[in-house]
């Protein structure tokens, strides 16, 4: 018998305690069931896949494969391909933000973004400050690390600051998306930004600003002076093209100081060598063209997102009314929902059933889960499967039963 | 002055023990350097830029922009385009390898696969049994997982099994290049191979193959047999289009059983959420639209990479003669040559003036290197800039002053 378990254990593999540690992504999980034509998606991130700029990415491919076909083919730097760098740069100086292309690391998504800090700065125990809820694509990165979660709650004008100033000393990174976050759609006030850099200061955390929904926008132009302008501490900034371009280019950035762009450096090489080089010349070449013409892209994008988040706040309030409770978001991508008295883990089921697909609040959240809490994603149905797919849930939350 | 230390240290991120003890990439350090055009570089494992397909790629990104341009640039599968899989796992099954599509992830490059590998299976102190000298990008990656490391002498017909048999009740994974391995040019022997999954068999073991060269060969149609067939213990399986297409496109690829794949997939999300699947679309396009074309470029690349590799050989033994020993590889991209008396990595500054570059034999060792070994690409310049570099090299080491 002890022969068996053993000769049976030395035929399978030994797994890594921070894979088994790894949160799953509930929200790739559902959106393998949510491929099913006739589901109503409120569930993932996704971007309007029609404001694609497809037959400008389909001739800056063209142009860069006609003309440097063979360097684009070829690998390349780790640091990522300099014109995009110093575009890049220039968009943070334009913030008051001082940065050179020596700044700037071309990272595979935002997602390695957070990937290469979780590397870069992390051991097992370090404390990780997070908002309280938290993106979730950040807290399977840094699970792999095995850190300490420590909690900041978020609310409409930004984190608690009594929490921060309690754990900061502690904390290597505070993980913050002060713009629009996911899942909440909050929007860090400016006093907040102001609170939170002194809450910080003097504590040697990294703040790890992070910024995919920063164009995002729907009301006046905000006011666009990044929290690590205030910080005079180490900081990383994490940005996309997922949501101003598209996602399935997979390319992002980061910008960091001289020391710490050097060790993440690293980290990019030995994770993935460099990021592909083709996509980023091409990338380059679309958003160089005519700077005008992506100038007026995000303005038709902000415009058309507005309207699928006035009909998704006209849907709520007219199909849920008091069963409900949300802000309604002044950019980004999400309503961040509560239904009171209902888990809605348990109802995601009974939605499914109705044709309609959410992201329960719990996967948003390392421990003490706020269950009633729900994401729904407005970006990526048009306004009238928006008041279809609430009407679903309507349905199904008159079909809960505790 | 304590005070002054103690802010002074707060001001500064701390990093990991990890990164901190994770080597730098002397070959990508060199070809920084090697950027400039007079230099002749056998520094890089650089694929010949003239072979690469740009017109039909080109012809391929073109064709997926403009039928299938909205589902290209969205969001994607993490585990990978599934016909791309498809077209993988039907390789598998025709070397004699049982292969579904679900056994295969797409990665971003096979760094990435390396990367993959560390994270699901490595815990700090693990056993990691690598060939010595081993692949420097895999050094990287394991490194970042803090393992143990342990070492089987690699040889022109393949490891020391006395050191495999002795290592592999404590290894976690035994990770081999049986294919032209980089750097030594080596291949396993048939019978090697045998003496090898003997040699592992019930120790649970994680063999890791990782393949990047296979199709680079110069003499007869080689056996195509993978270790992996003959070993009845887990095992993942690395493979790479940067060799046979094009590096800058970063895709790779890895073949695991069912239940290490689920854990790979876990940290593929949180590393990248999945690779660039325009490309992968594209790259899938390119290789099916006409599979009798793609092996005609296979046999192209295979008769200019052996013109090089036979431009080397005779600069070696013209130019160098008692001074150098070597043996010539019989595919792949590399010369692993010794320099008796001479520590190559004081050689490269004299090189280096004379306007050729190597990668001096030390990056390949985690311990003891072997300081008179010295790696030479030679598919990355034209048979008479081979003559040339040798020629150089040679001045070089007439240079070299003890």
């Amino acid at each position: 018998m002890y022969n068996e378990t053993k000769s049976r254990s030395a035929l399978s593999p030994v797994f890594s305690r921070a894979i088994l540690e790894t949160p799953r992504s509930f929200v790739r999980e559902i959106l393998a069931v949510t491929g099913a034509e006739d589901i109503i998606s409120f569930a993932g991130g996704l971007p309007d896949p029609g404001l694609f700029p497809v037959a400008e990415m389909a001739d800056a491919f063209h142009e860069v494969l006609r003309h440097e076909g063979r360097r684009a083919l070829q690998y390349a730097e780790s640091e990522g391909y300099l014109p995009l760098r110093e575009w890049i740069a220039r968009d943070y100086e334009a913030r008051g933000l001082p940065t050179q292309a020596d700044n700037i690391l071309i990272t595979s998504g935002s997602q390695q973004g957070l990937d290469l800090v979780s590397r870069t700065l992390l051991d097992p125990g370090s404390g990780v400050l997070i908002e309280r809820p938290s993106y979730l694509g950040a807290l399977q990165a840094f699970s792999l690390a095995r850190p300490s979660f420590r909690e900041t709650v978020l609310g409409p004008e930004g984190p608690d600051i009594e929490a921060l100033r309690l754990h900061a000393p502690d904390a290597r990174i505070f993980y913050c998306v002060p713009e629009f976050q996911n899942p909440s759609g909050y929007r860090y006030s400016d006093s907040a930004r102001r609170d939170v850099a002194a809450a910080l200061c003097g504590s040697g955390t990294v703040l790890v600003e992070d910024e995919p929904y920063r164009q995002i926008f729907f009301g006046e132009r905000n006011v666009d002076s990044p929290l690590a302008a205030l910080y005079d501490g180490p900081s990383v900034m994490l940005g996309s093209f997922s949501k101003i371009v598209a996602p399935g280019l997979r390319v992002g950035w980061l910008r960091a100081s001289g020391p710490m762009l050097q060790q993440l450096l690293v980290a990019k090489q030995a994770t993935d060598l460099h990021t592909n080089g083709l996509t980023q010349m091409a990338l380059y070449r679309f958003l160089t063209q005519d700077a005008s013409a992506f100038e007026e892209r995000l303005n038709r994008l902000r415009q058309s997102y507005r309207r699928q988040r006035d009909a998704m706040a006209s849907a709520l309030k007219a199909r849920l009314a008091e069963r409900i409770s949300f802000e309604v978001p002044e950019g980004g991508m999400f309503f961040w929902c509560r239904l009171p008295g209902i888990p809605t883990a348990a109802l995601l089921p009974l939605a499914l059933g109705r044709k309609v697909a959410f992201v329960p609040g719990l996967s948003f959240f390392t421990k003490d889960p706020e269950q009633e809490r729900l994401r729904l994603n407005f970006t990526n149905a048009r306004p009238e499967e928006i008041e279809d797919g609430v009407g679903r849930l309507a349905v199904a939350i008159e079909d809960w039963r505790p």
